[in-house]
C-alpha cells in the first residue's frame, strides 16, 4: 500500500534521525519552511498550541518564584549593545541592524534586533534599583529574539528568529546571585523534566565556552538519538562589568554604593519543543506529554453517519472538555487513516466509537504513551481517561530517563571516548582543568574524537581518578564529553 | 499634606485628562518611558499581567470560533510587501527596514519589520489553500508590530512597537467573508464590552478612510473623557487584488479555480489596555474589571507584627487563591499609604485585617468598583468576595455604557456639531454620501468643527432625514462625527 506509507512517517528515528525529524516536522504540520526569507519559518498551530502551554508552565513557575513579567522593545540602540565589550564581541556577528525607514530615510540611530536583552534590561535596572531593599530584583520577559546564524538552520532547533523567555535578576552579593543560579536549575528540572519529561544534565561550561560576559555559565544538555546533545536552558552569573557598564548599583545597609550581581536565565521555548518532539517521538510520529499536548483526547466515530455514534461522541465530548482539550474527528477520511493520523500527531488518548462496542456499552481507548488499546465500560471511561492523563507524562519521562542514563559511560582514554561517542553516548572522564590551561586537552579530544568538553556536572560528588586521561597531569574534575550540533 | 498628594494621583480625570493619564501610567507603574529609543517604551508588570489576561480571553474566543494560532516571522521581504500596491502605498512611510547584519555586512534582501502581516500570511495561504473544502481557512497570531509613527507617541495608545492579535481568514464568497466580518464584530462585543467593560460603536468607515487595500473597513470607536475617540479593533473585507497578488485561489465545487475572499481583524491589546485605564479609571487612579485585574484581592494587615493578624491573613490567602489572584501587602508602609496605593493600582477588593475587627470576628472589605467599605462576618468573607467578583465588571460596564450613551447627540447643522463636540460628545447627523462624492462635506465639517466623519453605524435602522446637513442634497446615511487623536 504505497499511499498509506506516503502519508505516515517513513523514516526510522534510530536509523535516520535527521530525515525522521524533518519528516515529522512536515507531516505533523509543526512548521512550514516555505516562508521565503532565509533562516525564518512559520510555526504552525499544532506546534504553537503546545508551545503556548510550555510558556504557561514556565511563566507560572517563574511568577511563583517572584519574577515579574515585562515586555521590552525589540530594538536595542547600538550604543547600549556596545557598552559591555565582551558581550558585544560575542553577539555582533549575529546582529540584524535596522538602519532606515519609509523610503530609505535614515533613522535617528542604528538599532539592533535584540539577539538577547541584557543591554535593554540593565539600562532600565539603573533606574529601578536604588537600595538593598529593592533586591533581589527579579524580572523576565516572553520574547522573540533574532540571530543571524551562519550555521545551517533546522526547524525549532536553530533558526534566525526564535521564541524564548529571558529572566534577568539583580542581587546584592555573589552568594545570593549563585542561589538564583541554583533556583534557575531547579526551575528547569521542575518544568522541563517533571512536566515536559525531558532528561538532561546541567553542566558548568568550561572557561572557554562561557556566555559572552559571564563569570560562570551553566547549561542543560539534552541528548538526541544520533548521539548529539542540544543545549537547553542556560543560566549565567554575569561579570560585574555588566553592572558597571550600565551603572546598576544600590545603596547597601551600611550606606555605601555597591554594584549589583546580575544573573540571567534563558529557556528557549521553540528549542525545548524540538527536544519534546525528538525525545518522546517514535517511528509513528509524535508522542506528547499530557500537559503540553495540543489536543489531549480525540474521538474517532467509526461511522460518521450513525446517529447513535454521533450522539455518544457529542455527549462524551461535553463531559471530557470539562477537564481536557478534546476534538471529534468527523472528517471524510477512513477510520484507519484517522488512527494513523492522530497517532502521528501524538494525541495521548484516542477514543474509537463503533456500533458493536456501543451495543455492549463499551468503548475502545488507544493510549499513545504505551501504544496500547483497551476496551472499557462506557460508565468507566471518564475515570479511565483521568487515570491515563496522570500516567502519560510519567511513562514518557521514565522511558526517556532510562534511555538517557544508559548512554552515559565512563571512558579511560581517547579511544574509549570515541567508542562511547560513536555509540551515541556521553563520555565521562577525568580531566585536568576547566580553566584556560585545560583548553589544549579539550582541543585534543575535539580533534581525535570530534566531540566537545561540555563541562562539569554541577556539585557532582565523585571520585576523580588521579590523572587527566589526555595529558596525564593531575586531574581536578570529572567532565563530560559529547558531540554537539 | 504635600507628601501624600505627591504619592497619589494629583490631576483630575475630567479636567486635565491628558495629564491625568500620564500620571496614572507613571505612578501605577504601567510603562516606563525612559527606554532610550524614540517612540519605544517598556511595559511594566502591572500592565503586562493585565494584558496577558486580555490575550487569554481574546485567544480563547478566537479558538472557539475555529481560528488556529500561528507564529509568523517578524520580518517580511520587501518584494512581498510590494505585491499589493494600495497596501504598500499605505504602509511604506511607516516601515522600519533591516538592511545589514554583523559588521555592516549587507543582508541577502531588504526586510521590513512587519507593520501588519497580510503580506506574510497570504504568501503562505497560497500553499495551504487548495480546495473549497479548505475554506473557511481561519488563522490568527499574537504578535508585536512596528510602525515608524511621526505623530506624537503616547503610552499604550500609540507607540512605534505594539502588541496585538491579527486574524486572517480566507472564504469562498463575498457573502461568507461578510459573515466573518460580522463574527469579528461580535467577538469584539463579547470580549471588549462584556469582559473588559468598554463601550464602543462599530462604524463602517467612509470610502476615504479605509484600511490600505480594503473594500470595506469596520472599526470600533471608544470615547475618551476629553471627547476624542480612540480606534479599537477593526475588521476589513479586503479587495480581491490581495488574493490575486498572492495567488490565493481554490478549486470550487464546480471544478473551476477561484480567488478567495480575504478578511482581516486586528485587536491591539496594548491599545485596548489604554482604553481600560481611561474608561474605568477615576481621580484616585485605576479600576480594573475583575477578569483582567493583575491582582484581584489584596490583604492589608493593619499591624504587620501581630501574630494573630498574620495568621488570619495567611489562612485567608490560602482559601482565596483557589479562585482569585491575591497578594498580602506586608511592606513597611503605613496602612493609610497602603490603602491609597492599592486604590490607585485598581485592585477590585481590599481586605483590611485589624485587631478590633478580629475580636468581633469581622473583616473590612473595600470594593473599588463602588469605592465602598463593608464590614462582614469572618465566616461570610469568601461568599462576599465571590459576589463582588461577579458584580465588579458589570458595575464598571454599566457606568461606562451610561456615560457613553449620554454623549451621543443629534445635530442639525454644523454649529450644533461644534456644540456636541465641544461638550465632549459624538454628533449624529444626516449626511449625503460616504462614497467619494461625500468627501467635500466631510472636509467642511473637519474644517469648521475640527472633527471627522467616523462612518455609518453597521446595520443601523434609522430614519434618515431628507437632506445632508452640510450640502443640502439628498441624505443617504446617518453618520457619526467625532474628534480623533
Amino acid at each position: 500500500m504505497p499511499k498509506k506509507s506516503k502519508e505516515g512517517i517513513t523514516f526510522k528515528k534510530e536509523e535516520n534521525f535527521s530525515e525522521w525529524y524533518s519528516e515529522v516536522v512536515q507531516k505533523a504540520e509543526l512548521a512550514d519552511l516555505r516562508y521565503d526569507v532565509k533562516g525564518f519559518l512559520v510555526f504552525q498551530p499544532w506546534a504553537v498550541l503546545s508551545m503556548e502551554k510550555m510558556f504557561y508552565y514556565l511563566e507560572k513557575v517563574l511568577q511563583e518564584k517572584g519574577h515579574n513579567p515585562y515586555w521590552f522593545p525589540t530594538l536595542i540602540p547600538e550604543k547600549n549593545l556596545k557598552k559591555e565589550s565582551s558581550h558585544i564581541g560575542g553577539f555582533t556577528p549575529e546582529v540584524f541592524w535596522v538602519t532606515s525607514h519609509g523610503k530609505d530615510e535614515p533613522i535617528e540611530e542604528k538599532l539592533a534586533l535584540r539577539p538577547t536583552s541584557e543591554t535593554g534590561f540593565y539600562h532600565m535596572f539603573s533606574y529601578w534599583i536604588r537600595s538593598y531593599k529593592d533586591l533581589p530584583f527579579k524580572t523576565y520577559q516572553r520574547a522573540n529574539v533574532f540571530r543571524y546564524e551562519t550555521k545551517a538552520t533546522r526547524p525549532f532547533l536553530r533558526s534566525r528568529e526564535f521564541q524564548w523567555i529571558e529572566a534577568h535578576c539583580a542581587h546584592e552579593s555573589e552568594e545570593k546571585a549563585m542561589l538564583q543560579v541554583r533556583e534557575d536549575m531547579k526551575t528547569t528540572k521542575e518544568v522541563l523534566h517533571d512536566i515536559f519529561g525531558l532528561p538532561f544534565i546541567f553542566f558548568e561550561r568550561p572557561s572557554w565556552d562561557k556566555f559572552p560576559g559571564a563569570l560562570r555559565t551553566f547549561a542543560a544538555d539534552v541528548l538526541n538519538p544520533d548521539g548529539k546533545v542540544v543545549q537547553q536552558p542556560s543560566t549565567h552569573l554575569l561579570k560585574q562589568e555588566f553592572a558597571k557598564a550600565f551603572d546598576v548599583k544600590f545603596k547597601d545597609k551600611d550606606g555605601t554604593d555597591k554594584y549589583a550581581f546580575i544573573t540571567c536565565y534563558g529557556p528557549a521555548v521553540s528549542r525545548i519543543f524540538a527536544s519534546v518532539v525528538i525525545v518522546h517521538g517514535d517511528d509513528k510520529g509524535l508522542k506528547f506529554p499530557w500537559e503540553i499536548a495540543p489536543v489531549q483526547v480525540v474521538i474517532v466515530p467509526i461511522d460518521t453517519e450513525n446517529e447513535k455514534i454521533k450522539k455518544t461522541a457529542k455527549n462524551l465530548k461535553e463531559q471530557i472538555e470539562k477537564f481536557a482539550s478534546i476534538k471529534i474527528d468527523d472528517s471524510e477520511k477512513r477510520p484507519g487513516e484517522k488512527f494513523n493520523y492522530w497517532e502521528m500527531k501524538g494525541v495521548p488518548i484516542r477514543i474509537d466509537i463503533g456500533e458493536k462496542d456501543l451495543k455492549n456499552k463499551k468503548l475502545t481507548l488507544f493510549r499513545r504513551d504505551l501504544d496500547k488499546k483497551i476496551v472499557v465500560n462506557e460508565s468507566k471511561v471518564l475515570n479511565e481517561i483521568k487515570k491515563i492523563a496522570e500516567e502519560t507524562t510519567e511513562n514518557l519521562r521514565k522511558k526517556a530517563d532510562k534511555l538517557f542514563n544508559n548512554r552515559i559511560r565512563d571512558a579511560k582514554n581517547i579511544s574509549e571516548i570515541k567508542k562511547v561517542i560513536n555509540d551515541g553516548g556521553i563520555a565521562r572522564i577525568s580531566f585536568c582543568s576547566v580553566e584556560k590551561q585545560g583548553e589544549k586537552c579539550a582541543e585534543a579530544i575535539e580533534k581525535q574524537a570530534n566531540a566537545q568538553v561540555r563541562g562539569t556536572r554541577f556539585e557532582e560528588k565523585s571520585e576523580v581518578s588521579e590523572k587527566c586521561i589526555v595529558c596525564g597531569t593531575k586531574a581536578n574534575h570529572v567532565v563530560y564529553i559529547a558531540r554537539a550540533y
